[in-house]
């Protein structure tokens, strides 16, 4: 049996019953009661690690097992992990097909969803693929290339003045459709959880992790899925922990250090630009169960990170480059001798 | 030892003394000699079928390796092959990988090319990999999006009024750098052969194929590998083949069957606008050998078959939509129970 579970209040729900994109009880994020095992079973992407997952996708368009290319840098391997090779060029992929298959099992004929962009163009080809109709919030300021593919993939993008208007404005919505709600649904977090599944058998465990963090959706999934090998006994122990803010938006780093640092804008990293991100607290709690660390950083590093990236062949959008832009900082003092670099989105867009 | 030689006048040439993107004796397009052997390696790309290649390029970017898709139509199954989720967003990377490492391995400095697009991007990638200088010759009317990427990823791009134009001032250079020349270099089509002992592992062989033909790089690629497969005895017979040309450039057609067929314009399919595809009697060749036909398709059925594809969640561009609407037209009286579909270049870019 699958549950939905608030790990706050104890509300718990069976998950074929009901949708719920928070807990109906506290409002808390929720999480989903299963018993995921590592095992790798034949054929790619989600197929391959089905036991993980609470279900598999009847249909796919080629996520997951995405390459990864291993460079040696400053003595150590870094690996890079090309998550823009997703079939609408970013991870968020991983968690789309999840939810929106999910969605068409309860009977929903139609989604909506607020973000910046990726996630927008993920819902609408996934959406699409189960032929339910989409709804798509975004500010006015996502790139209008993302925007022409969610309507070419025959979502519909309803603009608002910002981000957060957005968030407010698709609450309108959620008693009529499914709302999607990437950065509340665990369906993300387990999606992303994929990756470690598929570096491990590419590669092994990394002995430290970069990873961005907006919602904290891609974070949280790869420290869950480390977790699921240490659990099973695969990995002796966990990696290293470091995640990536934005000097403009560093809810995280302020939760954890009880400070703000100033620096220049990041406004560069669009996709990870979340000033509220609903499961704040779990991921600072990862934090410091693992003895992590935030490093924040800024438009002027984000430029020349992902300018490295080109120059490597690497062809990924800005919020990409924060990861590189983290490792160039703390590559003197990274104790690793292999460490996970995920390139989140596409720079073929926009 | 592997060599340059001329299926015309017999020229050869040790292929590690010399480069010659043509023919020096006939001006032909030259043929690569050595023994390729269908076998499976390991992990992933070009390193898993390396007993095919003449040489396999040190570095990779997660080129090949692509998804397969399968669905049920009409009784049949048809086998999407997800080539726009290669690493610069189509095909063209499996030649490009090739012939970029050739050039650095030779000693090259800079390369040069004419292109409408897309073996733009992908040169402009493989050049930054290896650290080779790029400059791209494309007609001012492709799309800008693709001259963007060419030029972010830090090549030179250099309009000209017409393709013919840049295949003519590209000229201009290839005495001093290496040209590419995608459209006669026998690497792209090596390269493209790597699509059939993918296809092969992941399904077996279908019993047609249907590959749109711009130059020819990937038409003759696919008959290149299953003709392998057959030679060692995996496949007791080649698949039906299928070539698809717009009405607006229908060489191969006209050579085929000795007369045109007009129709409405074809322009959408900028990517297989080739008027003198320099491998114009091979293709032909071929057809006539396996008793192979060509089909002719216009903007209209374009525009419809790229609005299947997204509404099947495929995000390609319009040359990619070729294919799909010549199945549509050919779908009644096709005689085969599995048909190979390859999607060539990615929607994400324009």
């Amino acid at each position: 049996m699958i549950f939905w579970r608030c790990p706050r209040c104890g509300f718990k729900e069976g998950f074929w019953e009901g949708y719920f994109w928070r807990c109906p009880g506290c409002g808390s994020p929720l999480e989903i009661d299963y018993s995921p095992r590592y095992a790798v079973g034949s054929g790619r992407g989600f197929s391959r690690y089905s036991t993980t997952l609470p279900f598999t996708p009847e249909r796919s368009r080629g996520e997951g097992s995405t390459p990864l290319v291993i460079e040696r840098f400053d003595g150590r391997d870094v690996l890079f992990k090309l998550e823009y090779l997703n079939p609408s060029g970013s991870f968020k992929d991983r968690g789309t097909s999840l939810a929106i298959y999910y969605a068409y099992r309860m009977g929903f004929r139609d989604v909506v969803e607020d973000t910046s962009g990726n996630t927008g163009i993920s819902v609408a080809l996934y959406s699409r693929l189960y032929n339910l109709s989409a709804r798509i919030f975004m500010p006015r300021t996502a790139p209008e290339g993302k925007k022409r593919i969610v309507r070419l993939l025959g979502a519909e993008v309803i603009e608002t003045p910002t981000r957060s208007d957005a968030a407010s404005k698709v609450l309108e919505y959620v008693d009529k459709s499914y709302y999607v709600a990437h950065t509340w649904n665990p369906l993300y977090i387990i999606g992303a959880s994929t990756i470690v599944y598929e570096l491990y058998e590419d590669y092994g465990a990394p002995e430290a992790i970069i990873a961005p963090i907006g919602s904290g959706g891609l974070f949280l999934g790869l420290v869950r899925g480390f977790e699921l090998l240490y659990k099973q006994g695969m990995i002796s122990r966990m990696p290293r922990i470091i995640g990536v803010q934005g000097y403009s938006s560093q809810p995280v780093f302020k939760a954890l250090r009880g400070y703000e640092v100033s620096g220049e804008d990041s406004y560069l990293a669009d996709g990870i630009m979340v000033q509220n991100p609903p499961r704040l607290m779990e991921i600072v709690d990862v934090l410091r169960r693992y003895e992590g660390d935030v490093v924040l950083v800024g438009n002027s590093e984000i430029i020349e990170a992902q300018k490295d990236l080109l120059s490597l062949g690497f062809v990924v959008e800005p919020t990409s480059a924060v990861v590189w832009a983290c490792y160039k900082k703390i590559r003197d003092r990274l104790d690793a001798r292999s460490v996970l670099i995920p390139l989140t989105g596409s720079g073929l867009k926009i």
